[in-house]
C-alpha cells in the first residue's frame, strides 16, 4: 500500500505544459511495479540502480549500444494517440463486399460471442491448458470443438485445432506417410484442391523427400500415392462423390484426405461416410472475422486408426481423485515432448481461441440453425445459378454449394469493373473465368447487387428479379424439374446429407442469449487466467495484453478484409505491416522481418527453410547437419527433422551453457556438412550464456548459420540483439514478447527475422501474388501475411511504449525475475544463476532435493498452487523435476511477494512432510487441488484440517478460487482415451 | 435437454429463399422457451395455445385490435440488419471537438475501465444491490465513488450518485427546505450556475411553493434565503472565494448548496473546506462519455449533520453474521419505502454503472494522476488565454480552472465560422462573447487549432506559438511574474488546494493494467448478475439485455456528441430519438413521448406537472386532489407530493384491486378539486383488473386526469395499451420493459408518454433551444434528451423485435410468470390471482402462514436462495411477508425449472422446522447464506450438515456460487453510521 504524499500546491511550483505530458502513461499501466516498487527490490538486491542491475546481469560484449532504431515510433505515445494514428491506418483499407471465398468467407460473429469471448480477458488472457484443473472451461470448449468436428466429417476423432488449412492439410500428409507403409513417397494432390494449400504442401513436402504430384482428382488412383488430397466442395465449387475413388485408393493401398468445408458438411454427405480416412479444413465461417486472412482454427478429424499419429492437441476425458469427471489434453507425450528428432510435426500451438469461437458458433446455432443458414448458403447460390445463366452466362460447375465458377470469356475484366463500381469482389479465377462465393451475411439486396453486375457486364436491359427467380425455381423443384429453368441439381443425390449431427445436449440447449451468456460465463469461471492472478509460466512470457492492444482487432476495417482482396483495398493494413516489420527489425537487429508464420513453431521451421535455401544457393545444398544443445525446446529438433536436417546433439555444462569444447569437436566433425546451430538466448536455464558470440564464431567459421530460438525475446528487447551478436535467423513469438494474448493456447504469430544475406529467401505466397522475396521458400501459411488481424496487438504496444519503455520492460521483467529468485532462494535453490548469483527473466527452482527428502514431487507443488489461486511454473522444463518461473515485467511487486509467499508456504507444508509433522501420503500436497466440494463433504477423513486445506493464508478468505475438479488422472485418461462431449447422465 | 430429430433433406424438401430467411432470429434469442417448451408450459397449464392463455388473462374489453403500429419498423429485423440500419443513423452525426464545457466536458475513458464494466454483462446487467450479500462487488465500487466525492469536496459523507447535476442541485433544495427551520421559502441561484440547472432548479421549486431568486453570487447573503446555490468554478469560468460570502449567508441563517467540478477539486480548495453545507455535480468527466447528454452520475455530498435528510442511496460498512465487515445500503428506511405523502424526493435510481466507472478512473489515476490531469488541463486553459490576450481579445474572467469566457465583440461570428471549418464546437455565450472548455482529451495540437480559430477571426498573421507560450509564461512564473505577459493568476492563492485526497489504499495500488483488471474482476466475481442466473425479481423486469443492443452505445457517433452541439451535427440522434418517440408511441397508444426523464421517478414526476398544467390550462389550476391506491409504489406518492397535489388513499379489495365504491365516494368527494388518479397496470399485484375502464371512467366524470404507472408496461405490448383504455399519461421504464440493462441500479430512462391533449405539455429545455411543446412545463433532466446515449439499447430491441414478437414476447412473459406460480402453488400459495386462477406476468408468493408456522421469514428464504445461486425476488412487496417474483420472457424453462426446485428444496427444508425434524434457530434458512469459509472451517456447530448448508441440490456442485458474506447486519449498520472505504486493517 502507498500513501499520497500531501500534494505539491499547484501555483507555487510552476509546471510547463511540456512538463506536465505524460508521455510514459501507457508504460507505467504495462510495467506493474512502479518507481518506489522497483527501488524496493532494487535494495533486496543490492543494487544502486535498474542499470546497475542490467549490467551485472547481461555480458557487456553482447549489450547493443544503440537506442532501438525505432524511427517514427522511438517515442512513446498514449494509449489515445496510438489508437488515433492505427485508426488513420485502418481507414485506408476499403471494406468492400467479397465473394472471393477460397477458403475464407463473411460470417456474423454472434454478438455475445464476440463480446464475451473475443473480447473478454478471461477467455483470451488464459494460457494453453496444461494444467487441467484450473481449465475445465476452455478444455469444456475445445472439447465442444472436437465434437461438432466429428460429427461434421463423420470421423471418430479430431483434435482442439490446428493453425490453418494449408498447414493441417500438410500435417495430414505427414501423419499418412507416417502412418502407412510408405511404399510409395507420392503424394497426390486434387488439382482443384485450394491453391494456397497445394503452395504450402508443397513447401513442406520438399525437404522430406515427398513427391508431391497434382492433378485431376479421378487420376488419383492410379498414381500409387501413399495419400491423396481432395477438396470437397473443389475449390471451383464441384461437389463430386468420390467414394469410388477412395475406394480405388484404398485398394492401390494409398489413404485419402479430404479438405471440407464445414458449412457444407451440414448437407453434405460427411467425408467419414464416403471412406475418407482424414478430414482437414478451417472453420472461420463458423463465427470468426476473416481478418486479412486470419487467426482461423483449422482442425483434423481422423479415423480411429490414427488417433495416436495425429498432431496437435487433443482434449480427453478421465477422472479426477474423486472419481468424477475431468477433462484435459490427452495423450501429452504424443505432443508436449515433441519427440525431438523423430518428429514429422513441430507442432505445439493451436489456434484455441478461434476454435472456442467455432464451437460456440455451433452451440449457439444448434445443428438446425446451421443447416438453415447452410440451406440459405445454397439457395443463393441456386438463384444466382439461374440468374447469370438466364443472362447468357455459362456456369461452369455443374455441381456447387455456395460457389459458382462462371464462364464469363471477353466480359471478364466488365464484370470485375462492374463489380468494382459496386464495392464488391470476385474472384479472378482466370482471364475468362470469375468465381463467386455466397455465404451467411449475402442479403436478397446483395444477391440482387451480384445479378447486376452480371447484367451490366452482359449489357442486359433488366436484371433478374430474385422473387421471380425464387418463385420459378420452387415450382420447378415442386414438379421435379430442378435440372430446368437454368437452375442446376446442384448436389448429386448420393451426396446428400442423411445422418444427423451435433446431438448431443450441449448444441441443442443454448440457444437463448440469456443461456448462451451464462454458459459462457459459467466455463470461464472454472478458470484460472491472467485477469485473476500471475501466470508464472517459464519461457511462456504471460505479460499484460492491454486492452488498448486488443481494442483494434475488431474494427471493421481490420476484421472484414478478405486475405485475397485487391492490394487498393489493404493500404492501410500493408502499411502496419511494413511499420511491425521494420518495428521487429529494430528489437531484434537483423534485417528483414516476414510476418507470415503464424506460430512460433512456424517461424522456426521457416528459418530453417532459409537456411537450406541460403546454402543451397551456394552450391552447398548439401549441408544438412544441425547441430542443437541438450537443453534445447522440442520444437527445435522437430522443425530441424522437417527441414530435412539431421540433428547432432552438443553437450551442457552444469551451468546449462553449451559446451564450448563439445561444441568446437562436433562442428570440427561436420564442418563440410554443418548447416546451422540452433541456440535459444538467453538459455532456457535462464542465463545470458557469456561466450554466444564465441559459439556463433565456431559455426560461422565452418560454414554454418546460426540459429536464435526467439522464445526469450523479452528478456534482450533494448538491452541487446540477435542480429547483433552473431544470428543469422530468429524466430518471434508476438503472443510472448509483444503482448498477442496466449488466447488459452493460440492464436500465436511466429515471425522470422533475418540477416540482409537471407532476407531474399523469406516466404512468398506465389498463387496471391505475393512475392515478397526473390527466391523465396515458398508458402509456409495459408495466408500471406499469416494471422493478420491480431498483428495491431503488436503494432499497438511498440507504438504505446516505444524505444526507452520497451528497454525499460526488459529491464524490469529482469529485475522481477531476479525478485523472486532471491526471495525464494532460501527456501528453493535456484538453478542456473550467472555471474552473481543473477537470472535473466526467470529462474529454476530446483525441486529434486525435496523430492528426494519427502515424496514430494513438482506436480504436488504445482497442483497445490491452485489451491492458493495461482497457475503453476512450467514443470520440468527444461530440467525434470524442478519449476521454471517467469514474472514478466507487467506483475507488480504485490501480486509477486503473493507468489512468493504462497510458495514459502507451500514449502512449510513440505518441511511438516520432511520432518514427519504430516503424513507422506495425507497431506494437503498429495490431495491437492481441493475442491469446495470436498473441502465441505460431511466427511473429512484426512490428517490436516479443512482449513489447511482450502485457506493456508489468510488473504485467500477475500479471494479464493476454487479448482472445478479434484487431481486429473491423465493415466486413466489415456488408457480409456475418450475425446467426445460428456455424457449428460456423468453429470447428474 | 433437446435431440435433435434426423434431418430433413435438403433437396427432398425444396425451400424457397423466402421460407429460408429467419426473420426471427433475434426474437428466438431474446424470448427464453422455444417453441417445444412453450408447449410444455401451456400443457402443464391446460391450454391449447399461448392466444389462449392470453385470453383468459386479459379483459377482452382492453385488448388492444390492432397490430403494433410500428410503421417501418413492423416486420423484424436480424441483429446484422438492425445495426446497419442504426450505423446509418449514427453516420448522420457529426462527432465535432467540442469545447463547449458547461458541464459536459470530453474524456478518455480508460480502455480496461470500457471494456470490463461498461461492455461487460457482470456489471452492467445487475440490480440495485438491495440484497447486499450477493452485491458486495459493486457496494464495493460505490463506497469508493463516495469516499472519492467525500475526499473531493471535503464534505463528510457522500452519496451514491444521483440523476445528474441539475437534478441533484434541486434535490439539493429541497434537503435544505425539509432541513432548515424554513424560515423563508426563497432559494436564492447564482446566475452564474449553470442554465440547465437553473431551469431544473426553477421546475422544482414552483409546485412545492418555493420562490427561486436568481441573481449575483455576492447578493446571495442578502436575499433572506434558506439556500443559496453557487456554481464553483462558474458558469462563464471564474474561480472565485465564497468563503465569506458562505458566512454571511450561515449568519443569515440559510444554507450553502455548491455544484462544483470534480476535476477542479483536485486544485482548488474543496467547497467543505470554505464552509458549504452540500455539495452536488457531475462525475462524467471521471471517464464517462459525453454521449448527447447522459447518462452520468451526479453525486450528492453534505455535512455530517444532513445526512439522514439526504435524498439517494447510501452504501455503509455493516458487519454479517460472522461479525466480519460487510457492505450494504444504510438507512434503507430513508429510500427505499419512500415516504409517501410526506415525501419531497421521489429518487429511487441511482446512476450505478456511471458511478462505478467515475470511481474506478479514480482508482486507476489515483490522486497524483488526477492532479496531473487537473494541472495540464489548466496549463493548456492558462496558454489559450494568454494567446487569446496576445491575439487581442479580452479575457471576460480573470480567474479560472479549464474555462474562458472570451470578449469577441463583432468578431464573434467570425470565430465560431472559423471554428466550424476546423470542426471544432466553441460555447455560444452571447451575440459578443465566446466560452472555451479546454478538458484533458485536448492535445498541443487541439490548442494550436484553438489558437488558429481566434487568429483567423482577429485577421492575424501569425498564430502564438505554443511553444513559445509555454516558455515566456513558465519564466514568469518562475520568476514571480504571473500576472504579465497576459497570463491569469488564473486561482486565487487562498483557493489552492492544500489538502491530500484519495489516501485510501483502493486509489493507490491499482494503477497497473494488470491489476486494475483484477481488481475490476475480483468486484465482479463477488456479484450475481443476469450472466450468471435468473433475477425474478417482481415489478423490475430483468429481462434480457442483449449485446447487439448494447454495442452501438460505445461507438463514437453516439458516445462523443456534446449535448449542446449545434443540431446540423446531431442529425442522426434526433431522427433515432424521433423513431425511439414513435415506438413507444405506438406501444403505449398515447400520441406524443417525451425521452427527457432519466429515470422512472422523473417521468412520474413529468406527468404530474403535465397533468397540473392541462388542469391550470383550463382555469382549473385549482385540481390538487391525486387519488392513489392502497397498494401503490411509494414512488407514487412521493411524485405527487413534489408535483404539489395532495395525496388521498383509495382502499383495495381481498384480490388487491381498486375497490370501486371506495373511488366512486372519494372521487365525488374531491369531485371539485380531483386533479388525478394514479393507477398500476396490470396492478402492483400482478393482476389485470377487469375494471380498468370503469375506473378510469369515474375519474373522467370527475374532471381528473388518469395516471397509468408503466412500471408493469412488459405485461402490455402488444396485448393492450394505457392510452386505449382510458389513460391520459404513464411513464414508461425503459430499464425494464424496453431492454435498457439495470446497471447494478442505473441508469434508466423513464420517459413520459401523454393523450394528444397533453402534448403541448411535455417538458422543454429553454437554455439548449430544446423547445418541443407549445406550453412545456419546464426541464426535468439536465440534458434535453435525458440519458440519450443508451436510447440506442431500446431502439435496437424494438427493431429488432418487430410488432409481432414484441407482443410473443409479452405472451411469454405471462406465460412464463403462470408457469411458475403454477408449478409453486403447491408449495406455496400464489396471492391475487385473476379468473381461472391465472397471474399477469409476475406472482406474488405468500409466505405468512409459513411464518406462523415456522418463524422463517421472506428474509430468511431470500437469503437462502443466495445458497442455491439465485439472487432473491421481490420482498414484502406489495404485501409484507410475501415474495413477488417476475420471470420475463427471456428466462428458459430449464432455468425456470431450476428456480422452482430451488424454491421446493427451501420448502421443504422449512417443512422440516415446521415438523420439530430441524431448530427453529439452527437450521439452514435462519443462518443463510453460508459462506466458503464457514462452510469449510474446521468448527462446524450447526444441527444440519456443511453439504446440507452449501449443496442442497447436487446440481449445485457443478454451478456454485459462494456469497462472499454472511447475513449483513442492517441494524448495526445503522445505528454505527459508516460510508467510506473500509480501513485496510479490517481486511486482515
Amino acid at each position: 500500500m502507498k500513501l499520497e504524499h500531501p500534494d505539491r500546491l499547484m501555483n507555487r511550483s510552476p509546471l510547463s505544459l511540456a512538463a506536465l505530458e505524460v508521455h510514459d502513461a501507457f508504460a507505467e499501466r504495462h510495467i506493474g511495479p512502479d518507481a518506489a516498487d522497483q527501488r524496493t527490490m532494487l535494495d533486496a538486491l543490492g543494487f544502486e540502480s535498474r542499470a546497475a542491475l542490467i549490467d551485472a546481469v547481461i555480458p557487456r560484449a553482447i549489450r547493443r549500444t544503440d537506442a532501438l532504431p525505432l524511427g517514427p515510433f522511438a517515442e512513446p505515445r498514449s494509449e489515445a494517440e496510438a489508437l488515433a494514428l492505427l485508426r488513420q491506418l485502418a481507414d485506408k483499407n476499403e471494406v468492400f463486399r467479397s465473394y472471393i471465398g477460397q477458403g475464407y468467407y463473411n460470417t456474423h460473429t454472434p454478438a455475445v460471442i464476440l463480446r464475451n469471448v473475443l473480447e473478454n480477458p478471461a477467455w483470451y488472457t488464459a494460457y494453453t491448458p496444461y494444467q487441467p484443473e484450473i481449465s475445465q472451461g476452455r478444455l469444456e470448449a475445445l472439447l465442444n470443438f472436437q465434437q461438432m468436428i466429428g460429427d461434421l466429417t463423420g470421423l471418430e476423432i479430431a483434435n482442439a485445432s490446428l493453425l490453418d488449412e494449408a498447414t493441417a492439410a500438410a500435417e495430414a500428409m505427414t501423419l499418412l506417410q507416417r502412418a502407412g507403409k510408405a511404399k510409395s513417397n507420392v503424394f497426390y494432390v486434387a488439382d482443384d484442391v485450394l491453391p494456397q494449400t497445394i503452395e504450402v504442401v508443397r513447401t513442406r513436402a520438399e525437404p522430406i523427400g515427398i513427391e508431391v504430384r497434382v492433378g485431376p482428382a479421378q487420376e488419383a488412383a492410379g498414381a500409387n500415392a501413399f495419400g491423396v488430397l481432395l477438396q470437397y466442395p473443389g475449390a471451383f465449387g464441384d461437389v463430386r462423390d468420390y467414394r469410388a475413388l477412395t475406394e480405388a485408393v484404398h485398394a492401390a493401398g494409398g489413404h485419402v484426405v479430404v479438405a471440407a468445408d464445414l458449412l457444407a458438411l451440414t448437407v453434405l454427405t460427411p467425408p467419414g461416410e464416403w471412406g475418407a480416412d482424414v478430414a482437414v479444413g478451417t472453420s472461420q465461417r463458423f463465427g470468426v472475422p476473416v481478418g486479412f486472412g486470419g487467426p482461423h482454427a483449422a482442425y483434423m478429424a481422423v479415423r480411429d486408426a490414427f488417433k495416436r499419429q495425429m498432431p496437435g492437441r487433443l482434449v480427453g476425458v478421465t477422472v479426477d481423485a474423486q472419481g468424477k469427471s475431468a477433462l484435459r489434453l490427452a495423450l501429452q507425450t504424443r505432443e508436449q515432448h515433441i519427440r525431438r528428432e523423430k518428429a514429422t510435426s513441430n507442432v505445439c500451438t493451436a489456434q484455441a481461441l478461434l476454435a472456442i469461437m467455432a464451437s460456440m458458433y455451433a452451440v449457439y446455432h444448434g445443428p438446425q440453425g446451421l443447416r438453415t443458414i447452410a440451406q440459405r448458403v445454397h439457395r443463393i447460390a441456386q438463384l444466382l445459378a439461374t440468374g447469370v445463366q438466364q443472362l447468357g452466362y455459362t456456369l461452369v460447375n455443374e455441381t456447387f454449394f455456395d460457389t459458382l465458377t462462371i464462364e464469363t470469356g471477353t466480359r471478364t475484366a466488365a464484370v470485375h469493373d462492374a463489380a468494382k463500381r459496386m464495392r464488391i469482389n470476385l474472384r479472378r479465377v482466370s482471364d475468362t473465368r470469375v468465381g463467386v462465393s455466397v455465404d451467411e451475411t449475402t442479403k436478397r439486396a446483395d444477391l440482387n447487387d451480384l445479378l447486376c453486375v452480371f447484367a451490366t457486364a452482359a449489357g442486359a436491359i433488366d436484371v433478374p428479379h430474385v422473387d421471380v427467380l425464387d418463385t420459378a425455381l420452387t415450382r420447378a423443384e415442386a414438379e421435379g424439374r430442378s435440372g430446368e429453368s437454368g437452375g442446376a441439381a446442384a448436389v448429386p443425390a448420393a451426396l446428400v446429407r442423411t445422418s444427423a449431427y451435433l446431438t448431443h445436449h450441449v448444441f441443442n440447449r443454448h440457444h437463448s442469449e440469456t443461456e448462451m451468456l451464462r454458459y459462457l460465463r459459467s466455463l470461464a469461471d472454472k478458470d484460472l487466467a491472467l485477469d485473476r492472478s500471475m501466470i508464472p509460466l517459464g519461457s511462456c512470457t504471460m505479460k499484460l495484453n492491454a486492452t488498448s492492444e486488443m481494442l483494434p482487432v475488431t474494427w471493421p476495417e481490420f476484421a472484414q478484409i478478405h486475405p485475397f482482396a485487391p492490394a487498393d483495398q489493404t493500404v492501410g493494413y500493408r502499411e502496419m505491416i511494413d511499420q511491425l516489420e521494420h518495428m521487429l527489425v529494430a528489437a531484434t537487429g537483423y534485417a528483414a522481418v516476414s510476418l507470415q508464420p503464424n506460430a512460433g513453431s512456424q517461424g522456426e521451421y521457416a528459418g530453417l527453410l532459409i537456411i537450406h535455401a541460403y546454402h543451397a544457393s551456394r552450391g552447398e545444398g548439401h549441408r544438412d547437419v544441425c547441430l542443437i544443445p541438450a537443453s534445447a525446446h522440442g520444437t527445435n529438433p522437430a522443425s530441424a527433422h522437417m527441414a530435412g536436417m539431421k540433428v547432432v546433439v552438443v553437450g551442457c555444462d552444469e551451468q546449462g551453457n553449451v559446451d564450448i569444447e563439445d561444441l568446437k569437436a562436433k562442428a570440427a566433425e561436420h564442418s563440410a556438412n554443418l548447416a546451422a546451430i540452433m541456440i535459444t538466448y538467453p538459455s532456457t536455464h535462464g542465463v545470458f550464456e557469456q561466450n554466444v558470440r564465441e559459439i556463433c564464431e565456431i559455426v560461422h567459421a565452418h560454414g554454418g548459420q546460426v540459429y536464435v530460438d526467439g522464445a526469450n525475446m523479452n528478456a534482450m528487447v533494448g538491452l541487446t540483439a540477435p542480429g547483433q551478436f552473431g544470428g543469422d535467423v530468429s524466430h518471434l513469438n508476438l503472443h510472448k514478447t509483444f503482448c498477442i494474448p496466449h488466447g488459452g493456447g493460440g492464436p500465436g504469430v511466429g515471425p522470422v527475422a533475418v540477416g540482409a544475406h537471407l532476407a531474399q529467401f523469406l516466404p512468398n505466397q506465389t498463387s496471391s501474388g505475393y512475392r515478397r522475396a526473390e527466391n523465396g521458400i515458398g508458402a509456409v501459411s495459408a495466408a500471406p501475411y499469416g494471422s493478420a488481424s491480431i498483428l495491431p496487438i503488436s503494432w499497438m504496444y511498440i507504438a504505446m511504449m516505444g524505444a526507452k519503455n520497451l528497454t525499460a520492460a526488459t529491464e524490469v521483467a529482469i529485475l522481477n525475475a531476479n525478485y523472486v529468485a532471491k526471495r525464494l532462494a532460501p527456501h528453493y535453490p535456484v538453478l542456473y544463476s550467472g555471474p552473481g548469483g543473477l537470472v535473466a527473466h526467470e529462474c529454476i527452482l530446483d525441486l529434486r532435493p525435496i523430492k528426494d527428502a519427502s515424496g514430494i514431487t513438482v506436480d504436488d507443488v504445482a497442483k497445490r498452487l491452485a489451491d492458493y489461486g495461482f497457475h503453476a511454473p512450467t514443470m520440468s522444463f527444461p530440467v525434470p523435476g524442478t519449476l521454471m518461473v517467469e514474472p514478466t515485467e507487467s506483475e507488480s511487486k504485490e501480486e509477486l511477494d503473493r507468489f512468493v509467499e504462497a510458495m514459502i508456504a507451500i514449502r512449510e507444508e513440505i518441511r511438516a512432510v520432511e520432518e514427519g509433522r504430516a503424513d507422506r501420503e495425507d497431506n494437503p500436497l498429495k490431495h491437492a487441488p481441493h475442491t469446495a466440494a470436498v473441502v465441505t463433504a460431511n466427511e473429512w477423513p484426512h490428517a490436516y484440517t479443512r482449513e489447511a486445506a482450502a485457506y493456508p493464508l489468510p488473504s485467500l478468505v477475500t479471494r479464493k478460487y476454487w479448482p472445478p475438479v479434484g487431481r486429473a488422472d491423465n493415466a486413466y485418461g489415456d488408457r480409456n482415451l475418450f475425446c467426445s462431449c460428456v455424457p449428460v447422465a456423468d453429470y447428474a
